[in-house]
């Protein structure tokens, strides 16, 4: 098997198949077959704008960076990994040599490699290189197809657990019920959550959850997930006094807030970005724990030769057959050892 | 002596000299009689608009909250200090049973009782009565005019120390140079700021700092002390990535901001609301090791029977000789023991 | 009802049931008619030796301090508790004005009025005042069994959670298996440990547990609950590099440890005393929730006129039939409203 | 210049001068000619005993890794550094892809290859081959020997600010004075102390301190530079209630602590290992600014051919002449450039 079929954008609502080279391996790189892909908003939103804020896409570029896959090759000195182990990818390599690499902070590495974020080519091929360390082995019980979603889980953990500091029997508002609030609410519940407050105006995003519940005043943490002000500024209000307030949903940059309660209650507001140290690790624990089911959020599964229908799908917010899309999964182009 | 006169707020724009009963104190507290008391913008806000956010004037309020005096009488249990003493007053007390109280953050307790804060009287009479624990003697070479100005000061370094963290060799940029953006300098200069940039739009704020330099990026704090949004914004942009951005000042309370630099810088942004624990203790000592000067700070001295001349020239911004006011000084109305 | 029977240590070996007066209340007090009161180590100790390190029993003193009751009288400014509610008794009131106590750290209050901590009263008797907001009411399905096991799950929450920091997915590994580290495994299982290990001398405490593990490396965090050096010195071994070690078990005071180990794997080796802020709340929350069964813990139960025999077997390890003691919990005087 | 002559121990009180292979560097590594060297007790240590714990020299291995020089070569990938540049040399290259490195705890990497710790060899030749975000460059004022002196400073910094967390108007009470405690003392100072009490048994070595304290209680952070039993067995006595006790001195491994003041005070009781993020750019910052002298630290200097010399006196702890040894330097092979 020589071939790298890719999944290409070319420009905006363009996007082909393309053969891509191999990528060579050094040292510590393994190479990963890729096996499944979730579909995130953000590479929807290049396909749609070519841009996301600073980040433009000048030059073609796969797509995809939710992946799990088979490891293909390893390098001289991977010793954790061999040929033929289920991993998931977490795709941002970074130069771990600046400040904030070796200060534990390494989503910050302004020079990281970040798969589908330009200019760098995203998971969408047959195969997908990345130092041994991102590449997480999963435990047995663990699919292919969860695999591919530790990387919105990740997001998940790193906003509830590592950002917001959640601890058991505190209590949770979540704003915006798509798969990062979803996955945030999972990981609330699966560290002891007290009491859990989904807010969507999708309905049908919250018949999935147990129960829905009014916003009321004292919630230990708040995370919003939707990027809506109107989302923002109900945070601000019920929050308790001293207590901290996640941002990980992206809408409209800019957002009126209200620094009298910001200060009145000494909040804490702060900004969430991707994952960091810790993150992946708890995300895949959790699942082979069983305290966290992702079968629910995949909605959608499409073969390689149909990205361009999951992309639709996930566009549109449903299918063709009117099916509301959570998550869309595209396998790998080889089907042969299909798996879910 | 017996009796209490006292700056009344009666209503918006109308403040009169009362007498008040001389607070009975009970066993924890002591009775300090006032020598200075420094003038807020929050008390020319109450004679100004008769309310700041919820906290409206229903009911005539002893004025002021910035007060250093001499202790008159002490409770019974009291150990820590005797008649005589001169002391800082730290003007909230607290109910210490709450969960904000226990938890070590006070200044969030529901139910405190803080100086000319509706409906609870301030501190600008000849008497005030106060827990003891909130009663700091003044170390030898700290007048009674820096004791008055220990309020301020213990603001800057909640806001520069304990919410930002503030350690050697950082950097800090400070928007608004008021006597909170002031002071917030001076604190961060006492704990060996490599760098502070001041921001002001009244060049003669900034003449009383040492230079006056061009903001840049990378700053590791942000302290905001003017409320405005343009502050605001630009600080958004130039605190480091993974930074700390502290908000300190108020002006409109609903205000524009980038979430999409909250979330890719991950920001940590922090409402700063009044001093808690140790805030006190350490403002006294840097001053009394020398490390910060108030004396500059204080523009305006006046008698107690002018404190109106006072209010308004910190309402104008400067006194009747065009001279501009930092902060103004009002001397408690017993003179006989007059002293800076 | 007015008289207030007590079981009192009036010297070593030497415990007599006398009446006390029934203690008066004042505004933030409630009077608390205890009902159970489970034995702690630290009763028997001074039992047998008259003093524990510096604190010496040179008066007449009621023993007890781990004790749920049913509240019999509130004082004037009491609004969360009335007459008759079922509450779990804190058994330690602070100056609520100190360093410590303001800075979040009441346990370390200098202060501390603690329940049988000479020269102290204790719990072993018909009432126990205490402050009002140190009464936690116990939800239903919580028994007044339940809420006397609070204290020591209270030690438990403070070890494991409060300064171990033990979050979802860690491993723990705990010394000794009394009711101190039976509780410290209920709140790591309780909070999604990963991996529980834990170690004992004698056989029959380990068969309470699911599974006997033998310790191996990389543990993130250690509880020692035997105070015996071997332990303490194992656990040196077995915590990992840059882990956390809690000390909360006392045996000789004396201890021989490995510095060469502590500051290779630059650990951090913390003494635990008593609770803090937020550890009965979690305690009580993570019973209510189901999380913990603190029925397993009570091995033997006495009416208040037995509480010597209750004494003994505890002193013992068995009672006369043979039954090992892992806790023995005393009723009150009055029968009348027996409940488990 | 293509020679590197290298200071190499073979065995026990054995040592060389040999001709070593330059090393080749590569993408992002730089080679620095090694200008200053500083002799480390435990360089002294593998001279006479072979060995420090676990790590033992079975091969011939270079000694030295305080050390100080100029880039005389530079990898194609490093962008900050150019041929010339002087620099300090941080002597620990990490893996940068374990749990400890990517937490920000790099110090605890597993696979660090640390200089003149067997098997891997030290600085003290003419040429040193390092990765390029570990070779500081040093501002100018700061001398190449006060370069070398970075080391045991971030020593100092690692434990009196990183794991200690010391903070402007803290006490610190400081056991040893030999090169780390006096350090230690240095960064306590610029960091802003309110009291600094030093405490050793060489009284030459305290009068080099501005006074001399007696050891009182309620120190907020203790540091053990010593290893001694009495001083460890003291600090636990000194130390406040609540507060921090860092380990930085290693003596016999095996000491006796006192568990009950460890629980009664709820100490923190820190290892410290080497340094980590961030400690170099302080120490350097700090000496750049003023605020520590590190040239009275340096009390013997010595030419490359004289190592033994410079061994031998640090081994004694003074000079032929009766000087007594602070800390030794010794120059590089290349005398042409000397500076100091």
């Amino acid at each position: 098997m020589t071939d790298n079929p890719s999944f290409v954008l070319k420009a905006i609502d363009n996007v082909v198949y393309e053969q891509r080279p191999i990528p060579e391996i050094s040292g510590d790189q393994v190479l990963v077959e890729v096996k499944k892909t979730g579909i995130c908003g953000s590479d929807v939103h290049y396909l749609v704008h070519g841009r996301i804020g600073d980040f433009v896409v000048n030059n073609p570029m796969v797509l995809g960076h939710e992946s799990a896959g088979i490891v293909s090759k390893v390098g001289p000195n991977v010793k954790h990994l061999k040929v033929g182990d289920r991993v998931a990818v977490e795709p941002g390599a970074t130069c771990r040599a600046c400040d904030a690499c070796k200060a534990g902070r390494y989503n910050l590495c302004p020079d990281i490699i970040f798969a589908a974020t330009p200019p760098y080519d995203g998971t969408l091929g047959r195969f997908y290189r990345v130092p041994a360390d991102l590449a997480y082995p999963l435990p047995e019980g663990v699919s292919l197809e969860d695999g591919a979603m530790m990387e919105p889980l990740a997001v998940g953990v790193h906003s509830v657990s590592n950002l917001g500091g959640f601890r058991a029997n505190q209590s949770i508002a979540i704003f915006g019920c798509g798969p990062v609030g979803l996955l945030c609410m999972a990981v609330a519940k699966a560290l002891g959550a007290a009491r859990i407050i989904a807010v969507d105006i999708v309905p049908s995003r919250l018949d999935s959850l147990a129960s829905r519940t009014e916003a009321r005043k004292a919630i230990d943490l708040v995370i919003d997930a939707s990027g809506a002000e109107v989302s923002i500024q109900t945070a601000f209000h019920i929050v308790k006094t001293g207590g901290t307030f996640v941002q990980v949903g992206m809408g409209n940059p800019n957002v009126t807030v209200n620094l009298g309660m910001l200060m009145v209650k000494e909040l804490n507001y702060k900004g969430s970005f991707r994952y960091g140290a810790g993150d992946y690790p708890l995300a895949i624990a959790l699942v082979a724990q069983g305290k966290i089911n992702l079968k629910p959020l995949v909605t959608h599964r499409f073969p390689f030769d149909q990205a361009i229908i999951a992309f639709n799908a996930t566009r549109a917010g449903k299918s063709e057959d009117g099916k509301g899309v959570i998550k869309a999964i595209i396998s790998g182009p080889d089907v042969s050892v299909e798996e879910n």
